[in-house]
């Protein structure tokens, strides 16, 4: 079985949102065995929906929408759909039922006429109950096809997928496994890495793909690989990743991870070491980062963001001399940063980033692009500079703050503590 | 003239990675006036390149690929694109010489040989050099369309896009203007506000289009005008605005914005305010929101992520008492976070968060999805709760930062500070 997405929405085709529902689906797809082989965004309307539905279900068994489904004149996939398939459309009682139980829930009974027409459906679709939003989710099932159309607000996509669809999917087919191991890589270019393992990759077995996915300066080998038997595909996995060691074995900083935050998390829950940030130029992204993995308070105990570099000095300690005679960006009121925090948190690591993210230039008229991170481990400090000067501000932030967190898990495991 | 974006990757079909070079490209074409028609996301064969190419050419004038450029043998953009243009690849000396530069500057001469298919490109192809990366921009012109071929690193697809590709297009093209005008509504739903505007909405001139965007609680009315005056567009705009104000005036809290940390940017600046933070549940997604405009550190002072408990009675004098009385996650907590932070960084304004982002409960078992925020402006003080039990870990920080920022631009403009 294959599946095609299609994002309906012209917020998504004009840059102003981001399209993360689609990532959320496929990876969920994953899970059970259904590999994603397009992803078409188009426009709200009804021509567009019709061609997208046209061309997803040359290419896919299964067709997942989302989009468009809103009470208000710009949204048409019900249209688009009732013509495409051919059907009418009718005033659903059960779903008319739930949108009233879900008004009187949330105290707005007095809206429930105005969406009553949020309870029509397709008269041949059968019905998944939006407990999140006034718009159901519709199945069609034509010519031995799966058609599913969606909300596009993201909070109430996910339930819908995760609690509804993807257990009707798995419940009703007998499905492949997809297994997926990724290798991290640091210190060594794409281009060196590909030869240094070529014949590795010439004699991988061909139901094992491989792909090089670069993140920052570190290299992701992600193997996939599909079929039948989980535990068969897993071991075929392990065995590949097993010749690997000898050939790249001290570039490697995690086996078996994807997210830095993720490889982070398992090594300091097995070391017990706890970490704080003092961050500037990174705003806040690097504490992001650490918190948005579920069970990082047992390690993360907080963290100072002293944009202003008066607050530098009250709440972390850095001295006003080192400001005045090395600037806020510089190695040195990176190293005071980070000890502030060490000692503010009481931490075994510490964290810090002062920088000049742009496109303006900073106070102190630091070049832009320059950046300075210290990482504190007990006794051990190292300080690097990074030289960013054509990233976007967003991506420079990010960058760095990607940058700290692998350059830790390097130590962490380098330095064996 | 109209585009279409081909995304080559399978790390976001897989959900891996979301995509994020459409955003950035559709938004800097909306610019010069080109609208992106649609968006395929394809896998990395040949086959796929093929296939999405033919789609694209079949819908747009200007296709712009990214992907697939790599030196690794999972990227196949350059031999599917050889394929379907019947054309041959090239070594070119040009290329190659700009190659060399590139290493050279970078301490890398050794790898130059290894990288040597970096320049070879199709011979029908002109070139666009790329100052940040080894695989070079490639554009071919066809039976008046124009296709290019980019790479996929965002930090090198986004200087290649703004400093080469659109002043080509801009100085080729007699194009037209897209104008866009961003009203931020609150305090209304969807169906009641699309009731309350109806027969506006229906008496837009047919060059206009209104879209509804829902953003947290928040709604964006998008109006969007395309042709050839600039000053038309936006006068007809205005016009229209105009004509809204009587109707939802007292909703609206920007006529003309769209990210909420923009918004707020202007109020701030006008208003003269600083602001701090004090997160815990939020993790610094505040912070990070905050410091992601350029400019902020004139109004944005730090924040603390005080996400260990001790850490807020430590550094942010929240009483140990009304800790045990209450727990972290209350009313009583969040007010006390946001007057430490108030003190700690002498601000105008404070902003503060406790929650449960969940996936577990918290240490004292509090309701996952329970967020409480306070905000202070002088000595104004607003404490409210959230419940947003549904919510993944990172859309409930996301949800409860814009919340935020949102309640707080609300209460600037209501409560006239």
């Amino acid at each position: 079985m294959k599946a095609v997405l299609i994002t309906i929405g012209d917020e998504i085709l004009s840059g102003n949102t981001v399209d993360t529902n689609s990532n959320f689906i496929a990876t969920e797809l994953k899970k059970i065995g259904i590999p994603v082989v397009q992803i078409l965004t188009i426009s709200d309307e009804i021509n567009s929906i019709k061609n997208g539905l046209e061309t997803a279900l040359d290419l896919g068994d299964l067709v997942i929408a989302t989009g468009g489904l809103g009470p208000t004149k710009d949204d048409k996939t019900k249209t688009a759909f009732k013509e495409f398939f051919n059907d009418e459309i009718i005033l659903d009682p059960e779903t008319f039922d739930h949108l009233r139980k879900l008004f009187d829930k949330r105290n707005r009974g007095h809206l429930l006429e105005l969406n009553k027409p949020q309870a029509e459906v397709l008269s041949k679709a059968f019905i998944f109950q939006n407990e999140n939003g006034s718009a159901p989710c519709q199945m069609i099932r034509e010519n031995g096809k799966i058609i599913i159309s969606l909300p596009g607000v993201p909070f109430e996509v996910k339930p819908l997928i995760k609690d509804k669809i993807i257990p009707f999917l798995a419940e009703q087919f007998s499905l492949n496994h997809i297994v997926t191991q990724t290798v991290s890589v640091v210190g060594i270019p794409e281009s060196l890495l590909s030869d240094q393992i070529e014949s590795w990759e010439l004699a991988l077995p061909t139901a094992i793909s491989l792909s090089y996915l670069p993140v920052g300066n570190r290299i992701k080998l992600r193997l996939t690989a599909q079929g039948k038997s989980k535990e068969d595909l897993e071991k075929n996995i392990e065995n590949e990743v097993e010749k690997l060691k000898p050939l790249i074995g001290n570039n490697v900083i995690s086996w078996n991870g994807d997210k830095i935050e993720e490889i982070l998390k398992e090594i300091l829950d097995e070391k017990k070491l706890t970490v704080s940030t003092a961050e500037s130029c990174t705003g806040g992204e690097l504490s992001r980062l650490l918190t948005s993995i579920s069970g990082s308070s047992t390690y993360f105990s907080g963290g100072i963001v002293a944009y202003d570099y008066q607050k530098k000095i009250e709440i972390l300690g850095v001295s006003e001399k080192t400001i005045q005679q090395k600037t806020a960006v510089s190695e040195k009121v990176a190293q005071e940063m980070s000890l502030g925090s060490q000692q503010l948190f009481k931490t075994n690591i510490s964290l810090s980033t002062t920088g000049v993210a742009g496109p303006n230039p900073d106070e102190f008229n630091n070049e832009i692009g320059v950046a300075y991170f210290s990482i504190r481990v007990n006794d051990f400090e190292k300080t690097s500079r990074l030289h960013l000067p054509h990233f976007e501000r967003n991506d420079f932030v990010n960058f760095v703050s990607q940058r700290v967190l692998q350059d830790l898990v390097e130590i962490l495991i380098k330095e064996k503590y």
